[in-house]
This record gives structure tokens, C-alpha cells and sequence, in this order.
């Protein structure tokens, strides 16, 4: 356990009881997190039902059936939060009793570990052909929970601006990790705010996803990059920036290292695309000044969600990174997709909020047919959080 | 006015105060509904703000703003129902005193055809190029409201075979008159139910799109037949049903001429697929046996789906047409995809409830990164269902 350069941070990895690895993040030395250890009597993680990856022919992508997850914990009272710190008699997630920010494999997994040897196994078999018609694939693949404070009652926005400097340390730190793992091609830090939008439990807190495929989403936009090269000779993303500043309307908060904007085509009624200045695949090549100074930039973001309808407003924040291990082969791209290194890392962040008591919902158009159809106009939403920000 | 053969339907077709087109689909002759009069005073269809198609680089996708909506009517007292036929004193979007099936332009469109001018000279000078990042064009396009019945109280599962019927045939007219329509590129029926995803009237009702472009949706899943027939020479939709006819376990209701199923890499929570047992591309080609045997396994899936919790399950139901015009072309396939006569007409219905009380949220990898995550397994929704049903 030591600092981590340059921004300091003390890290210690350890084990809960059943097996699965929790990470510390600490703001100061010498808290003995070694010594800690998991009192409670959970079986092992190998017990539970595994998920299962299944091919869907019509759309072309892999589903993940989890039902091991349909009796996950959900909405618990508050005085028995398992993201809280440990306390006398009250054994939590989180053996500690305290903690800055942690990570942890996820009792209720999506995807996991525990089915690797079946993967390995039949990646092989499979050898790149497309799959057949009713494919299955074990569900390998890792699933953390992120506490960003032991404040139960806290939300991000309420986090100092050197707090989110450590989650974004802890973000790049497992998108390093979980990116090494062998079979993980894509990394997905996020965090789901507020029960209009499913959250299970109030604790403010995210999760990574360590993916064993490049996503759906993120191979459409590798495609659209590509073909926008191909004819233009320029990136995509750096146009696409210059092009919202040059435009200006829908720009909505902006320093020397980030912007943050409002899509011309948004798809929900508020969303915000933050792209750093200087265009990085993932969270583990972002500069140093980049992080610091994403911190102030993205409370305001987030500070001006709640504001514009005067409530916690629920939202979706998801890290768009470059599939494969592009951070760790030094900028050498991703596993299957060549365009890897073209790609932009950005945060969107999206409320389906569409005005006070109104939720935007996905409907025929959205769910059906793939069509998102958007009441509010995207300079209108711009100027709106402009306005409280 | 006369009856529709070999179904016998009466179709009118007058217009709204405002010059919206309204399409009877009586049960009966001779109901007089050309002498029939709007007297509201609407304005004009061409005084509402339109909405705008927005290129969304990112995903290569069309998004519409509809800005107009934002207003629409939402959740009204029964009283003032719009979709109930008109009474004295209370004009409503019906001006008849009762109906059987009603068609008419949406009040409140996302696509409309007052955008038509705008559209075809933008499309003229677009002329097949790939869009530029910011691009726009006019929301040119259909929308219309249809009434399954005049009994507000009523929803689809109470109808009978004989009003789906006629719904059915309402469905095969309005696709074949969208489509005929110059730029429309895909029709799309659908029906929201429940208040639970969004729906702002309770009478029941669906809607129909004429989109001005091939869905996402659509076009994903023409790209993964036409690879399917690339790589195995046969038709995916056809290997698809058999397979799941020769599986079995997950097949729910079927007949001479249908097979209701919850597809293997289900992405709902209770999700069913059904199609005709022959191959046709969209409504207007459904045979007339077909038509038929319809209406009883929809109704059985519907009455399933309510079944499961005891209660009124929200649902989306969306059928899945080939774009373009084959029907009214003979079969000869969609304007912008080859493989449009290949494509397999069906239905999807797909609640987002996952046990009672619970909904299944589009949350962080699904909205964010394009997974999926099911907690039900396939095969369990079909047992429960053929349980219910």
C-alpha cells in the first residue's frame, strides 16, 4: 500500500468473505485496511446461479439473462443500507468502519468471474464466426459497486471537488484492472441516480461493468467514426467538439480542459456530452490537469440537474470508453475494433425528467422501432441549464 | 363508401374542423358519416410548431424534436376524454356520436405532412450522401391515432375476435395508405398501454407511424438477414420460428397459422414474438385465413400477460413491417433495402414488469452502452404465461 502518483491516493485490495475482491481508495495513510476482515458467513460466490450471454439473431447483439438478479436487495431501509460502513452488530458490504471511496465485486453480479474456464473454453470453439442462431456464451465477465462517500444521505453533487478526483482516480484505476483481465473487452464506469429510474438502493454509489464483447453502442459509434474518416479525413469526435463550440447554443459549461454541451440530436429531454480538450481513448491516459480538472465541471453539470426542476433529478452518468486495452498497450487500440485509438473518451449524462413530475418514457417509437422522439428542444434545454448553473 | 371484400368493412374517410384526416371503420353500413361535421374551431393544422429530424453523428441515427408535444394532452379526466365519440355539448376528436374503429391524423404529431414541401427539396439536394454532422431535416412524416372501441373503460384484451378483426383491417389500410405516400419509407403500428410507460390517454388506442426513413430497428435486423442468407442460404426468420417450434420450451400459444414465442435472448422481462407460419412482409399482404386466426392467440397472449400478476400489465405492442412499399408494389421490396422482401412480418409485445410492482428500468447498460440485462429467463416466461393462459 502506497501513494499512488502524482495525485495521492492510497489504495488496498482485499478480500470479503465470500471471495470477492474489495479495493480501497483512500484520502490518507495508514488506515490498516489489511487488517480488516469480513466477519459474516456468505457461502462462496461459486454458489449462485451464473448468468448467460444469449445471442438475439434479429438485432445481431448478445443479451445477458441474470436471473440471479431478480431477487437482488432492493430499495432496503435506511438502517440496513449494505454500502454503509460496518458497525457494531451491523456487518455491512463494507467491513470498515469508515471508508473515503471503494469498490467492490458485486454480490448480484451480471457477469462473472466464476464463469471463466467455460468461456475460455468456448471462445475458442467459436474461433470469430458469427454465432448461430440460438447461441449461448457463460456470462464471464466482472461487475463492481463504487461508494463515493460513506454518507448514506449524500448524492454525488454533494461530494467535494477532491472527492471526485478520487472516484475519478478509482474509475481509471479499475478501468486499468478490469481491462487486463483476460476476456474483458470493454469497460463501462456509470452510475444510475434516483428510483424514477430503477435504483435499488439510495447510497450514492456507481458501477463498473467489465464487458466480454465490445457493446452494442460503442460499436455503432467505432462504425460511425470510421465512415466519417473515410470521408472526411478528419476525427469524428474532434469535430463534432469544435463544431458545438463553434456553434456555441448549446454549449453549457466549458473550462481550459473540458466541454461540456448539450447534443444537437439529443435523445433525452436533458443530456450532456463532457468531452475533455484533448482527445484520450479512456480514463487511465487522461492527463493529470484533464482529471483535476473535471471535478468542478462536473458538479456544476450535476448541480444544475437538480436545480432546473428543484429536486434530486434522476439520471444516468455513463462513461463512453474505448473498448479493448488501449491505456495499458499504450494507445495500441482495442481487441477487435482497429479504430480504437480514434476513439473519444466522453461522459454522457442524461435525465429522463422532462418536467416537474413528467417523465420521458420509452415507448413504441423508442422500444419498438429504435426511433427516440425528444419534446425539448436541445438549445431550449442548453439555455435552461445555463441559466441555473 | 362501400364494404371492404372479402372482410366486410365499411371505410370512410372526411376530415377534422382543422383538415386532419379521419378514417371510419364501421361494422355496419350505412351509418351516414360523410354527413357527419367537426364543429370545434381548431385552427389550422399548418399553425403548429413542426418538428425537425437531427442527424445524431454519433450513432448514424435520425432523432426527432417534437417540441409540440411538450404540451400535448396529458392524462385527462374521463369526462374529458378526446378519444370518447362526441356527445351534445362535448366535441371530442370523434365528431360522431359513437363508432366501432376510428383512424385519424394525430392532433399532437411527431411527424407530420405539413412539412412536405421543405422535405422534398432538402432531399433532392441531400441526394444519398451521408448527412453532415449537424444535419436537419423537416419532421415530414404521419402520425395517427386509432380507437379500438368507443368504450373508454375498455383495453384491447377485452375486444372481441371480431373487433380485432376489424382493428386488423384498420392496421392493413392505414399501412397501405402511409406507404403510398411519397417519402414515407416505413409504417409502423403500435399500441402503449398503462400509464406505467408513459401512456397520456387511457382510452384504448394505438397509434401509426409513417416514418420519412428505414428504423434503426429495421434496418439492424434487415442487415442480420441478409448476412444470415449470406452465410446459410436460408431465411432467418424462417430458421428462427422453426427452431423455436422444434425447441418447444419456450413457444406459448399457437395455431394453424401463427406461433406466439418468447424469443431465447428475450430482452424483456415478459417479451412474445408472433408471427404468421407464412412468411409476408408486411399487413397489407396478410392473407385473409391468416386475419383470422389472429385474433384469438393476440387476444390469449393480451389476456396472458394481464393474467401473470393480476392486474393490468403494461405493455408496448409493435408490429414489425418491411419498410418501403412491397405490398402495394407486389412484393417487390422496399425503396432503400434490397432484402425488404425477405423480411418477416410480426408482432412483438413486451411488458417492462418484472414481478408486481416492480418495472424493469432502462438504466445505465442499457441506455448507456446497448446491453441488455433480463432477470426472467426465457423459458420461465413461457411457462408462466402458458400457465395463465
Amino acid at each position: 500500500m502506497g501513494p499512488v502518483e502524482p495525485y495521492p491516493i492510497w489504495k488496498c485490495a482485499t478480500r470479503l468473505a465470500d471471495g470477492r475482491e474489495i479495493i480501497y481508495f483512500d484520502e490518507s495513510p495508514g488506515l490498516g485496511r489489511e487488517a480488516v476482515k469480513d466477519t459474516r458467513d456468505l457461502g462462496s460466490i461459486a454458489d449462485g446461479r451464473a448468468s448467460v450471454l444469449r445471442w438475439d439473431p434479429l438485432a445481431g447483439e448478445w443479451v445477458i439473462i441474470a436471473e440471479q438478479r431478480q431477487d437482488r436487495t432492493f430499495l432496503p431501509p435506511a438502517e440496513a443500507c449494505p454500502l454503509d460502513p460496518s458497525a457494531p452488530g451491523r456487518p455491512t458490504e463494507i467491513p470498515a468502519s469508515s471508508y473515503d471511496v471503494v469498490a467492490f465485486e458485486n454480490r448480484f453480479p451480471s457477469l462473472s468471474a466464476a464463469e471463466r474456464t467455460q468461456h475460455a473454453a468456448q471462445e475458442r470453439r467459436a474461433g470469430g464466426v458469427e454465432p448461430d442462431l440460438f447461441a449461448r456464451r457463460p456470462g464471464y465477465g466482472r461487475c463492481e459497486i463504487v461508494c463515493f462517500t460513506s454518507d448514506h444521505d449524500a448524492s454525488f453533487a454533494d461530494l467535494t471537488p477532491a472527492r471526485v478526483r478520487t472516484v475519478v482516480e478509482a474509475w481509471a484505476d479499475r478501468t486499468a484492472s478490469l481491462s487486463a483481465l483476460d476476456g474483458v473487452e470493454q469497460v463501462f464506469c456509470f452510475e444510475n441516480r434516483g428510483k424514477e429510474i430503477g435504483v435499488t438502493l439510495h447510497h450514492p454509489h456507481g458501477q463498473i461493468y467489465g464487458y466480454p464483447f465490445v457493446t452494442p453502442r460503442t460499436a455503432r459509434v467505432l462504425d460511425q467514426a470510421r465512415q466519417y474518416a473515410e470521408r472526411n479525413g478528419g476525427n469524428l469526435f474532434d469535430d463534432l467538439v469544435a463544431g458545438e463550440l463553434a456553434a456555441g447554443s448549446r454549449v453549457v459549461a466549458r473550462n481550459d480542459h473540458w466541454t461540456a454541451f448539450v447534443p444537437a440530436a439529443a435523445r433525452w429531454p436533458y443530456e450532456i456530452l463532457i468531452f475533455p480538450a484533448e482527445r484520450v481513448p479512456d480514463l487511465t491516459l487522461l492527463p493529470d490537469v484533464a482529471r483535476a480538472a473535471f471535478c468542478q465541471i462536473y458538479l456544476d453539470v450535476l448541480r444544475g440537474l437538480d436545480a432546473l426542476f428543484g429536486s434530486q433529478a434522476p439520471y444516468i452518468a455513463a462513461w463512453h470508453q474505448a473498448p479493448g486495452r488501449a491505456g495499458i498497450l499504450g494507445g495500441a487500440g482495442g481487441v477487435s475494433s482497429a479504430g480504437s485509438v480514434e476513439f473519444a473518451l466522453h461522459l454522457q449524462v442524461m435525465t429522463a425528467r422532462r418536467a416537474p413530475g413528467k417523465l420521458k418514457f420509452l415507448a413504441g417509437s423508442e422500444s419498438g422501432m429504435g426511433v427516440w422522439i425528444n419534446d425539448i428542444v436541445p438549445e431550449c434545454a442548453a439555455r435552461q441549464l445555463r441559466e441555473v448553473m
